[in-house]
């Protein structure tokens, strides 16, 4: 058997069945073994970028790693952004990147380059394959460092040689040892519990901020019985990898985005408590104001780190305070009317909230148009939020597309910016190739809206024709319904409330990919 | 002044007078800053890919840098595969990477990564400005290290408080003493061109082989006088960064992209002479067969090194070895007929032969589809070639919009494959936003095809459903006359050679951006 068909036997053993790819020469006896190794399912994007956020999101929603495939250094760098994304969203992903032969780099082809040095930056765990007797056991440690915990980008490079040369070593055909022990988290130490315990009844001002492991279910119904028992406060971090919510579940408040209200939320705590969560910071630094949003004189504790047990840290804590069991404030269920009239951010989000369907799975890469979506979504049923972790635009489409193969039962609605989809608009090809059940809301307001925000934040005095120019993207305007039908996407615009309501109510009755061009008044957010 | 004019204002006075861009938060004061220093033009992509694949072509095109602005880490990485395009071209360009404030990346905000990790594989030159005092000094040193030589890609990372805050040191409003002398190639030592002499004199097989400098007008002629005078054969690297050709000038044999056919075009050399060009090595590794291209009992070489004056060293060679002035054999002006009837990459290839323009710039990334293209134009009016230096896909449709943006006169032309043009397609909004005269021809096969060919040449042995289905990009059927409508660029589609030629012959008589998906036969090349 070739080292690659080895690779991916063990892959598949490990638990591994989706790889998303955009494969050249190098990568070719990969490709050619995907026959011999049914259980693997690939999928094919136009774009490194679309391959990287589709398997960020497969990996947050199946909660194992899916793979990709991608050619030498400049394919890599293709699908960085979104690894970013990974990266800060702490998903498990194994990465895989072909390389020339390794007897071949000694003479700097053209698609030679540093793939090590471009890929550090965005990987928890990285290593080139040696030789076919050392891939299966670099495959299983990729898995394992994949799901660490925390979890994390494992790019494994696998060069032309490695993968055309026959493997000589047993290969698995259960789950590995390595892999059988990998993400468990640690539990947390219970006289930490106690610290947290006792400053809760201090009386003082607190807050629990939640991050990854503890904005699913179990964590955000945990952590409202402390918050309602001890009446502190219940936040969640800005851009969750994936928050669920709806009706019936806890609805803790998310950081914002502009520090000046992250400012107002988190103004006056004398405690902040880490669950599985970073301390805030402001995303950009602006002239005279703070990097860091934690008042003066607030204490930053940490109950769980990202390698510890959230929940269970959690469920611990509510024990030791007392919290009854019922005490957590769930949000009851409501939905706001099917909007009409002027379609605009706030009438687009009432659409959303009007119609989601059951055990929806939404992407937000919104930015400025989602600020109404989740007033208008908290007491719809409930549902799985994907967000831009890494504040790297560009993976609200992809991950959409990952997130509907990983999950081929449930909708999945992308809600979109236009200008962040021009970055992997590639994505709606792999949705139309594969039937998802992926409907997309273009959010058009013809504009990088957050930068002309932003450009007045950052202190420029800037009211220029050329500066501005650079923020407006409605010369010419985008037609997404031309681009989508281009990659075979149905699609459709709407320019009231009333016809994004019928169109949305459309594609989720009907399977299979659409998209909505919702237009939005010009000039605004 | 704040520094991110200070930069501008000293990037102006070196000459630079292009920024294709695609800015964020973190660049706002750059932007803030356009309005006050007119004269360099700003130019807005979509996509970084686009940026920084515009700006390559703008540096050879022009021969001075244009200069890219990106946001952070991502911003970065997304342009990335194209800077390796530049990196392989040996094009001078200016990479403007913008940073978050330098206190503020302590704090590891969500966009924080690590940029001279990512930028320096395909950098020649990289630095990160300290101060606005600095600054000045810095993007000064930064366009004399994209000049050279050889010429290469300045990574320039500039803070966004090093932006914002005042620069209290004087800024040039002439070309700084620094930046003057930049570019200048030394001279080849004579005793070199009397070494190359002397062996070419021995009447042993001999080739010389033109790269960057030498494949253009004066150097095409020297060498061609050499190679006429001296029996030997003439040849070209496979991927020029621009060339020019047609009626008039000598016409190099460009090494085969395959290497079975480079190396029957090397078979029997004795001496093989580098001007400006690197020696010969396999795109990629192959089981069984050699790296490197360079026939046994074959010496190599070296004429003109990248820094060197090779046009200066090829004209010296010719009087040395008592060449005639008239003695280049230059190509006779001659055109094919329109073609008829199927289209084909034969009848396409006959098309643009038939009816390019006076001083067109082909961009040409049509992989498969482009192998008769060469010899059908090689009799047309003159014009220059640009291909796909580092062979990273998706550099054909931003290269095009950067060569008109420098070159507004000419009329350029994109012969694109399917597959590689959506890496990039966002380019074609930039093209109608700037209103730039580019024809678009979309060679379109619905697959990978030279991926196709490669999966037979590397020994895979894949017949089978899955691996194949990696390979094709027709399920759906992409339709570029949509994809291109929607992003303002005019389309049509063709389904014969007349139809082809009908096309093109409109598009080539109106200014503006056209596309043309030139429909070929499935699983074919």
């Amino acid at each position: 058997m070739r080292g690659a068909e080895a690779l991916l036997r063990t892959l598949s053993a490990s638990g591994v069945d989706t790889c998303f790819m955009n494969p050249g020469t190098s990568e070719m006896h990969f490709v050619a073994s995907l026959d011999a190794v049914a259980d693997v399912r690939p999928a094919l994007a136009l774009f490194e970028g679309v391959v990287t956020g589709a398997a960020i999101r497969y990996g947050r929603m199946a909660d194992r790693p899916a793979t990709t495939l991608l050619h030498l250094g400049p394919g890599l760098a293709n699908g960085l952004a979104n690894l970013h994304n990974a990266r800060r969203g702490r998903s498990p992903l194994v990465n895989i990147v072909g390389d020339h032969a390794t007897y071949h780099k000694a003479y700097d082809a053209p698609l030679e380059s540093d793939i090590e040095s471009l890929a550090r930056p965005m990987s928890g765990w990285y290593r080139s394959s040696a030789s076919p007797a050392d891939v299966v056991g670099d495959a299983a440690d990729a898995v394992t460092a994949a799901y660490g915990p925390p979890s994390r980008v494992a790019t494994l490079v696998l060069p032309a040689d490695v993968s055309w040369l026959e493997c000589d070593v047993p290969v698995p055909t259960t789950v590995p040892d390595v892999v059988r022990q990998a993400g468990r988290r640690a539990p947390v130490d219970d006289g930490v519990v106690a610290e947290i315990a006792r400053l809760l009844r201090s009386g003082e001002p607190a807050a629990l901020l939640l991050g990854t492991s503890a904005v699913r279910a179990a964590g955000l119904v945990a952590a409202s019985r402390v918050a309602e028992h001890a009446g502190a406060k219940l936040l969640a971090e800005s851009f969750p990898g994936r928050m669920q919510r709806g009706a019936g579940l806890p609805a803790p408040e998310r950081i914002a985005y502009l520090a000046e209200f992250a400012m107002a939320q988190l103004a006056g705590l004398r405690h902040l408590v880490l669950v599985d969560a970073r301390s805030p910071v402001s995303p950009f630094a602006y002239p005279g104001k703070p990097s860091d949003l934690v008042p003066d004189g607030c204490e930053v504790h940490v109950l769980a780190s990202e390698s510890e047990d959230a929940v269970g840290a959690l469920e611990a804590l509510a024990e030791l305070i007392g919290a009854p069991a019922d005490s957590a404030r769930l949000v009851p269920a409501g939905r706001p009317e099917p909007p009409s009239g002027a379609l605009t951010p706030a009438s687009a989000a009432a659409a959303v909230g009007a119609l989601l369907p059951e055990h929806a799975i939404i992407s937000d890469e919104a930015i400025t148009g989602a600020i109404y979506l989740p007033g208008a979504t908290e007491g719809a049923p409930p549902h799985d939020l994907l967000s831009l972790t890494g504040n790297s635009i560009g993976q609200g489409l992809p991950l959409a597309t990952g997130a509907a193969v990983a999950c081929p039962d449930r909708p999945v609605l992308a809600m979109q910016a236009d200008g962040s989809a021009m970055y992997t608009i590639q994505a709606l090809w792999t949705q139309a190739r594969e039937g998802l059940d992926v409907t997309t809301v273009i959010l058009d307001n013809g504009s990088y809206a957050i930068l002309n925000i932003e450009l007045g934040r950052v202190g420029a005095d800037a009211g220029g024709p050329a500066a501005r120019s650079m923020l407006e993207i409605g010369r010419p305007d985008l037609d997404f319904v031309a681009l989508s039908e281009g990659m075979g996407v149905p699609a459709t615009r709407a320019e009231t409330a009333d016809e994004l309501t019928k169109a949305l109510g459309e594609a989720f009755a009907e399977d299979g990919p659409h998209l909505i061009q919702a237009v939005l008044p010009r000039g605004g957010i």
